[in-house]
């Protein structure tokens, strides 16, 4: 145990905060990443930026929020001018490495505008979000945009044009192969075999990747596609689960009751219509717990890896989501709304160093939120904060047990559903679809542009099926929440082109150069 | 009279919008800039964005609020991701020249993580907020960054090695030469001829830009520096005005108790102790209506040669100030708080098209911001609005008579004084120094960071000598302008690296691309 020279960054994309079994799932047992909560703190109220992958993750990578780096929605590209942990990072000599998804897009009109030319190092980092891709990974790729898994996967004799859909999202159906993209067929296994499953292949890439580093310093964000749809499972974990293993469906006919305009349209997309059938939560939900389970097996093998070559002596490592999956709990399919499923995310971290020995196996049930990775992982490495840009708090404090005065006391997500369907349906502009939430201890308020809030009442309805948006009995805590919202979006950081001590150093310092007005 | 092919935007600096004869004052007599107003439309609540040069010019430029592209002062670079006018309009064959002064930084930490070549005409164009800089000239200038002014002076006969320290802001004194940094001298004639003034110098650079450019397309961006300090004028305009014709002094002993904590601290500086004794505003202000008398026969030669030339008939005139000038109202020098005298500015717009013939002349009562300039210009050029950067509105409905529904019924301007000595008197961080206004046709309401608000009641007090921050009557005017404010800011454009057209083409077309989530 020692001082942390590299991070392992792990994201799962779509993991509810709920189904492990360290945060009390009943039937899923999870020990890999129980085992790694048990050597460190285990962080139960944590909370993603926007509840769609890719501000979510842009939020992870920048530490800022998703109104201050802009990338609102996943077909968004995030602008060169935000800095991520690769430029953090790798200034200090550490290797900065993808394995995986990241769902960054490229920023070409910033890449044409300042004349960085394709083919070059620059270009490549510009475009990936300053990761070096050992191998880019976000599971469907138009052809030519594969990463190297189709070609492991020719290899291994999966021969396709296009092996994923073919073979990793089918299964066998009595009449031919069926496809994963239709939910009613995940029960069948994959027509991948276990050990060449995206889960296989990418714990893999870094088991390698940490290998051939040696004692060289490292980043590495491994970075899973899964319990991800299209929610084929390869056997044995596509009938490891069965309904009854599921947890209970968390949605009230009450909650279709004077619905809130965004939220009635988001239940007439395809997603939230199919698990709405009676029948698709029982399909779906052993698939997810599934592919979950796989996860859990292949981190198992990875921790055995890192502890063979004494990595666990000096490797910070972050497990999260990018979001959680309501699976038809208040009759939604996927994410964005704002309920508890989609925001909240598993947040565990296990830091080597002594000094967190008083607080491992613990509970934090402190309020954490994605902005919070690349603080933390800058002090764990011991690298400049860059607070002028960064709007997380690092969590490095709590691991160790250091003094921490005024800790947040509420967290704040947004949502840009102008690419959704739900903007078509309620027939608004492109610029109109804006919301934001802030969650206290006891009350979650979401701000909608030209709707009606909404607002839950935790403490007396934690599974948020009565919205109290329009009451007028809480119309002062709706107040209070709007006047939180309000201070929050007057912090936020946007004078971006210079840090703190440039500020300090030319504070007043107008005589010194000459420029001596207001003299009399 | 025709189509607008050309815009020259005229900006004073630190000019008020009392100061002119148009808008009323009884002894300063500018009829260059009257003869504007007769042919155009003068805005008389015109307000810049945040009272001091920097931040006010890059909302000019930008046409996006200092929150939003984040250059928050004078020593702040303009980010290179903000696009300007030179972005949008030179791609469409529009040549966008500066003379004068602009305020912009180069962004060199964003020059060097793009790779962006010293040297290179890129480089040229991105350090300079995207003008051509026929001669930037932002007055003082350190050795070595001196605009062409200086070498012109030399030739003209002042020889030194700071020819405008030693000529242009120096007078002759009893006991040799006096600076003109000190206010105490600004009675005396500059030692400058009137002829090689600063004004006269950049006023002929202009007239030769448009010369030169006969019928070929042009922006041009004519920037004086005067009527800001250092104010010293030359002969004979140093004695065209005693302390008989200016306004009265603006203040009231009144307004020294209960202060505002940061207006307080403002009111320790320099600049303020000077203009509070009782002799300073009767040496300076008749010189600074000697700097403004001077610009205004100025502009009367360049109106002509523009007649001369027929670039009356297509070309979009602007003429507005960064901002205004306290002159020892509210016991305060310089600008910044958000006083009228300081965020109120002079903004004229003359437009050649006959559609604008019907408001030749009227005055527009309805508010007008700063960020209001580049939607103008692209309107009147018919070029691409670019409103997903955009903040501002087009001016081009109200100068056309034409339908205007919902027009802004409030106006904003902002603040960050860490680069200040006021922050250091009140022991605050670089981070903590914010403030917001909000004006409403009734109300002045200022949020100042960590401090309790301003109010002004401008139907009952117009002068704005009686603050109501405090004050438990109106702490629901207070409450409602918060909202107001929790509401711009919650419209802030952040998705800046993509527009509308993309989002459109994008909504909900995940089906097209193979991706079928949801489906059953």
């Amino acid at each position: 145990m020692g001082k942390v020279r590299n991070v392992l960054f792990i994201m799962c994309d779509q993991l509810r905060a709920d189904h492990l079994s360290c945060a009390g799932h009943p039937h899923l047992k999870t020990p890999a990443i129980d085992s790694l909560a048990a050597k460190g703190v285990l962080f139960p109220r944590a909370y993603v930026q926007s509840g769609v992958c890719g501000p979510s993750r842009m939020s992870y990578y920048t530490g800022r929020y998703m109104f201050s780096h802009g990338a609102t929605w996943n077909r968004v590209p995030l602008s060169l001018r935000e800095k991520t942990i690769g430029d953090y990072l790798r200034p200090a000599g550490i290797r900065v490495a993808l394995a995986g998804k990241t769902h960054v897009l490229p920023d070409l009109d910033g890449l044409e505008r300042y004349g960085i030319e394709g083919g070059s190092a620059m270009a490549a980092l510009m475009r990936a979000g300053r990761f070096e891709e050992l191998d880019r990974y976000d599971g469907h790729s138009p052809p030519g945009e594969e990463s190297h898994y189709a070609a492991y996967l020719r290899k291994q004799g999966y021969n396709s044009d296009d092996p994923w859909s073919d073979y990793v999202i089918s299964a066998d159906g009595p009449d031919g192969p069926v496809s994963g993209w239709h939910m009613r067929n995940v029960h069948l296994p994959a027509r991948v075999a276990e050990e060449h499953s995206e889960t296989a292949y990418m714990t893999r890439e870094a088991m390698h990747f940490v290998e051939d580093m040696g004692d060289r310093p490292w980043f590495l964000h491994l970075s899973y596609v899964k319990p991800h749809w299209p929610y084929m499972v390869p056997a044995p974990y596509h009938k490891m689960y069965s309904a009854k293993d599921c947890l209970p469906l968390n949605r009230d006919e009450r909650e279709l009751l004077d619905q809130h305009p965004v939220l009635a349209a988001y239940r007439q997309h395809d997603e939230s219509q199919s698990f709405q059938r009676a029948d698709a939560p029982d399909i779906v939900r052993p698939a997810y717990m599934g592919l979950i389970k796989q996860v859990d097996d292949w981190l198992g093998r990875l921790f055995e890896h890192l502890k063979k070559l004494g990595r666990f002596d000096d490797t910070l490592i972050l497990f999260t989501a990018d979001h959680g999956d309501f699976l038809g709990d208040h009759w939604l399919g996927e994410k964005e709304m704002f309920y508890e499923e989609a925001q909240r995310v598993p947040f565990i971290v296990y830091d080597p160093d002594p000094a967190a020995d008083t607080t491992r196996g613990t509970i934090d049930e402190r309020f954490v939120e994605a902005v919070d990775v690349v603080p933390t992982c800058l002090a764990a490495l011991e690298q400049p904060a860059n607070d002028h840009l960064v709007e997380g708090c690092s969590l490095l404090p709590l691991l160790r047990a250091g003094k921490v005065e005024n800790w947040r006391d509420a967290v704040f997500s947004e949502l840009d559903y102008s690419f959704r369907e739900a903007r078509k349906i309620l027939k608004r502009g492109p610029r109109d679809c804006r919301a934001i939430m802030v969650r206290t201890d006891r009350w979650k308020y979401v701000w909608w542009q030209d709707f009606r809030p909404m607002l839950f009442d935790l403490a007396n309805d934690p599974k948020e099926l009565s919205d109290l948006g329009a009451d007028d009995a809480h119309a002062n805590i709706r107040r209070e929440m709007e006047e939180r919202m309000a201070a929050w979006l007057k912090g936020r950081k946007t004078r971006v082109t210079v840090d703190d001590a440039y500020v300090e150093a030319r504070t007043a310092t107008h005589k010194k150069h000459g420029i001596l007005f207001g003299m009399w």
